[in-house]
């Protein structure tokens, strides 16, 4: 019997990769991204470590999902992500053409939904998977950044 | 005597790079990115070759800097691009915190200027450098696609 795992499932594993980023000193951001209920790529935030802003979680997961699946769209894939994607990534998701897009925390400040970046018109969006857990991650990091200061 | 290069002189080199780009089957799109009268990266477009909608000139040639700076600000720098960066590519250079943005053609369907992508406060940005021998090139390739079809 197939098991069918639900979107908290996927959260919790985009959660294990925020986890891994924050014990690198990394602000905690992580994503899976799953096709037909399994996961098929998974990253966290790596722009300290390899000193690239463009080493979002999302840009390397779309990069390991596309690699995965030999082709560049990601039509029958659902990203999760612990954080609101910010403009760059939203953009790549734009090109993706991702079916799905489950985020947790929002990004007020730097989130795609306040700056107005467009997700494809195919791209459906659910906001607030495990929110606090995600959120609680990042709000950990960043009171041990102030209090390094 | 330090030679002093031109705004010109660097987009002819960002157009060398659309036009290996065109050579390879993809969208002719090449970026060079300038320090101190230098080049420290170039790169063309590789989404096709890598399968991978992340791979923009823009991307790539922001990684390539960030690893010869060995920092991941390229505060100093002035990116020229053949074309209007996208979302995701405005994205990145917004992280990136480039001083200059000098780009060619225009995109005026999916350009950063259109949909809203919010650029850094500190990014001076001139459009329309060497724009016709830039769109040419976009033409040609499009021209050349549509007669596959």
């Amino acid at each position: 019997m197939k098991i069918q795992f639900d979107d908290n499932y996927f959260m919790k594993k985009a959660i294990d990769e925020a986890k891994i980023a924050l014990s690198k000193g990394e602000v905690p951001v992580g994503a899976v991204i799953v096709a037909d209920n399994k996961i098929i790529a998974r990253a966290h935030n790596m722009v300290e470590s390899l000193n690239d802003v463009t080493a979002h979680a999302e840009i390397l997961a779309i990069t390991s999902a596309s690699n995965h699946i030999g082709g560049k769209y990601l039509k029958n894939c659902s990203m999760y992500v612990t954080l609101e994607p910010c403009q760059m990534c939203a953009g790549a998701l734009y090109w993706a053409r991702i079916s799905n897009l489950y985020f947790g925390a929002s990004d007020p400040k730097r989130g795609y939904q306040v700056l107005g970046t467009v997700l494809h018109p195919k791209t459906k969006v659910s906001a607030g998977i495990l929110k606090h857990e995600c959120k609680e991650l990042l709000d950990k990091f960043f009171i041990s950044r102030r209090s390094l200061n």
